[in-house]
């Protein structure tokens, strides 16, 4: 078989890694031959690939970002765009199979171009480890290392200052970087969007921390609202001056509780940081492994599945599972990190 | 209740986090109070301790070693071991309960203490990740992530030599961190106790993997034996002069590929910088978490019982299923690296 | 001789490094005791202090922040500020000398204190490396190895998104932390306070990398201004609302860039993370090196002096020679890094 | 002018850093083209190179190893080897001057090169820091880094057991890795080839650590030779059965120190780890730096020179300082360590 690989969203650290898996598993154990399609769906729907040899995936496991190239192209967009266009794409270049890497929005792609009779295979991927269907996503554990590593530093100058440190990390509409790098880095306060919580409560945790002779710890997912407000600081819109707003919650956030606790605050944004960069070998075992059972999935004709992590075996779920439930930080998960808080 | 802890076998990244988690949720959800034994079940049968309030166990979930000391002491040895001795220690110290995080050889004693009556609940602590009832332990993240970083190092030099390069890595008995590391890294050979591979296929991998160009990457446990051999080296005992005999396998081999293949041949063992120091962001959720789980299996008085991770959750099993079980790497996780191979 | 130890003004990786290089020299050759005041000038004012035995300092050279506390109080301050108070105090307390760590504010006040008769020698602190006086200064290292880390991570992310990425990091007057972080990382353009360089000129240098086939990348420090602009953003007070300004020079230069460009251009502004954390080793035996040195200056009552790095030797400067002189990039350097722009 | 670049020896991180450095300066600023010979002199004798245009030096300074390949080939071996059969082969090439990347022995080949009549510049590398002529030079920094990171794991685990552990660096013939680490990571004992020390001594300070409460730390360059023995290690050939000795003085000093301190004690030679993968920020921007420099030399026809740090700049210096004279850790700058031993 032809199969074509494309990468599309966000970057996310192993995404090179799972590419090297499904071509040396498709290359070695099936004789298979693989392109590359360019920057996402745009390439599927332009029709524009590279030949994906052997050696043009070698050492590629431990480098961040993708060589395809990705993109948030919409596979139904512009006039070569829509199930028929493709398969007649597909057709033209002989590729019996695609590959599709992408989080929610490009697994809901794949769903529909399979309906209309498409032979795809995702592959989950989702730095805020929000899919429903898999444990575990690669890249999460990356982004999270990186946080933490970010989050033990600003510790320190919170120490040596006595002051209050505000983390915002990743996580628009889920908590989970938030709140294992809050966990792993012991933060007094972890705020997450899947929790309301009252301003009042953060200065209560922060002021309790600080009279038990801590510098307080707060780290606050990009999605999160106050228990009174009704909307994301990312979604409010441009300034009263027609400009887009700066700054995420983290910023809004520290002069409100510097001025509720009296503690000098300080905020840092760490963006794009955790997304980018050398995969931990966590992802780069994890990439490589669904990669490799992506091709297994092709090999058997598994059209619409996705391959997912359950405990520590690699399985294959369908699509439907993988769209529509975003996985949310269950209570108890918060409960226990709670226990740390104040 | 009062609650004593203790950290016993080989130091292993995360036991101070297990330490924080178990304190912090005793002492917040239930008002248990906590002492930690010194230096394992030394403490223990010496009824040494320490107290552990709260402030005591602040700031150290990102310390590698643990606060209370270890040793491979065994509960039975001396005037004050076995079990009515140890009983009476604790019920002169008013010590309800105890919770042991350690290894195979901990959990069997803690088991035949609690079949004595003693009120014991257990942590699993191996850094090679070898105990089958936990789907992960702490510590192996770390160590994995160590060894792929070094390894990392090592393929940059192998490749400006074009040199065969050998990383001997942890894993007396068992694979997992050789297994991930070597997948992480790209390793064109991976050597692990659980398979029987000869000299002559090991020399086969690294001149296919030279021949296509690269310099050939060999990952392998200190425990693997080549294939027409009987026993690991560490077991080999004394030389010719009756000293120790230095050097693991990984020495041993490099001159042997050598000649076999022609190829310069260079190896470095990375021994204990895998078992040491900051534990990866992982490995600090995993620990907190089963240091949280494992107040709550003493609240609830399932002694005889540790805590353990099956895909994302936090369970409690019987010692029986973690005493007396090592968990290899099955063959299909094998034949999945050896795709990379060659 | 009984010294006192303070540590003025910002966090820096390397303070423990001093206090630890200070105490063991000071006990192990001189025989001389330690106290250290707390949070800066203000322990010194207010006469608070900790004894510094040899045990206080163990381990604490791979620590950030400041085992003392640290505090932007100037030592003229208050009703106990001022030379002949902090005489009093000091001579109440039994305490011959005084080593002073920090940067151009607190060795300029150490300066007039000494000038007034204290016993002052002075260990130059500034993350920014912008003290004329000495060749480099401890956390420079560390704050540029954490910089270059973090846009080798954004850098994947651009290639992957085919974006411009812009970087901001610290440097308020002075630009060598961008310099080089920006040369290591291989930025495309470095944008620093001593080089007026048109918005025009720098979409020149992004849209010509485009045109290569790489993705842009900025480095700016955050005290850069474009050359048809009088001041710094940090500088532009409040926004319409009566609220501070939110973000910096980075968040403002991506929108223009884009708008100029064509290209999508993202920011992220590293902040905290720059001046916290574990010291990287060139910063530790620097500091450990100064700290001693301080000790031998105190011990020859070089009052009014501070100790420098000049190629790879520690010596002893007047205090004149490090205040009043900002350090700044000399055009020689900015051009040799400018080989590598567009 | 067309300038061919080599680099020779071990390797060491900065390699490609310099060759980036040196293209972008050459093409740049004086219109130069530039070939790589491969693998240090053996392209040159053989006449084996690549073109490198600057696509070719892209993103690599961040890259470990070389681009180029290397050996430890003399230009004097073989056929093709030799002053005259290397001018004609340049003269065959086109190549006006070659840039010579290389330590005491790849400069002492250029030496005489240039002698002949050849146009040679200098570019010095030595992982160890053992050349009189520059301040430092790079991949020294990022060994001492990797070093330092290594010993400051162990350090956990020898606290969690109550051992001593030693650390094994390198360094042959002189101490700066192990002087520059060993002071970073709070070494209780650093033992290098310029200082004989007793074996008594180096029980006394382990001793010494042990009963203040420490886990003693003893870092060991490879070429360290205890008082009352003769030559080091790595030089006394082969064991009773032909093969070659096993393990260097690291492991050797364990038993002997156990022994004599009746303190467990267990020892890691870090070995490759040291010499290979991602320099540090320090070491990019210094090999850029020399490489930049490199061309100028080059352009102003400065034959039999190389380029050096003193202080923060670049100059020129002629191989006659380069070579003969190794740079010893001079006694002062031991004393200054020493203060931090036992």
């Amino acid at each position: 078989m032809k199969i074509g690989i494309m990468t599309s969203g966000g970057d996310c650290p192993g995404l090179n890694a799972v590419i090297r898996g499904a071509v040396l598993r498709g290359i070695k154990t099936y004789d298979h031959e693989f392109v590359g399609f360019l920057d996402g769906w745009r390439g599927v729907v332009d029709g524009e690939c590279i030949g994906l040899p052997r050696h043009k995936v070698r050492g590629i496991s431990k480098q961040g970002g993708t060589i395809l190239g990705t993109s948030r192209t919409n596979p139904y967009d512009g006039p070569n765009g829509g199930p028929e266009n493709i398969a007649a794409t597909l057709a033209r270049l002989g590729v019996d199979a695609v590959i599709a890497i992408g989080g929610e929005g490009t697994l809901a792609g794949a769903r529909e171009l399979t309906n209309a009779g498409l032979n795809i295979v995702g592959v989950p991927k989702t730095i805020d480890n929000d899919l429903d269907a898999t444990d575990y996503s690669f890249g999460f554990d990356t982004a999270v290392q990186i946080a933490t590593e970010a989050i033990d530093r600003l510790r320190t100058t919170g120490e040596a200052h006595h002051r209050c440190m505000i983390a915002e990390v990743m996580g628009r509409h889920v908590g989970w970087i938030a709140l294992h790098a809050g966990m792993a880095a012991g933060a007094h306060a972890i705020l997450i969007p899947e929790q309301k919580v009252s301003m009042e409560q953060v200065a209560a945790w922060v002021t309790e921390a600080y009279e038990r002779g801590r510098a307080p710890l707060v780290v606050v997912a990009e999605g999160w609202v106050p228990e009174d407000e009704d909307k994301p600081w990312a979604e409010r819109g441009v300034d009263a001056f027609g400009r887009p707003r700066l700054g995420g919650i983290g910023e809004h956030l520290a002069p409100e509780l510097e001025r509720m606790t009296g503690l000098e605050t300080r905020a840092t944004t760490l963006g794009h940081i955790q997304r980018g960069g050398v995969p931990s070998a966590y992802d780069r075992v994890l990439a490589t492994r669904l990669g490799m059972a992506s091709v297994d999935s092709v090999s058997d004709k598994r059209w619409g599945t996705m391959v997912a992590l359950r405990g520590t075996e690699v399985v294959s779920v369908g699509f439907q599972e993988a769209v529509g439930n975003l996985k949310f930080v269950p209570q108890h998960r918060y409960d226990e990190a709670a226990v740390l808080f104040g």
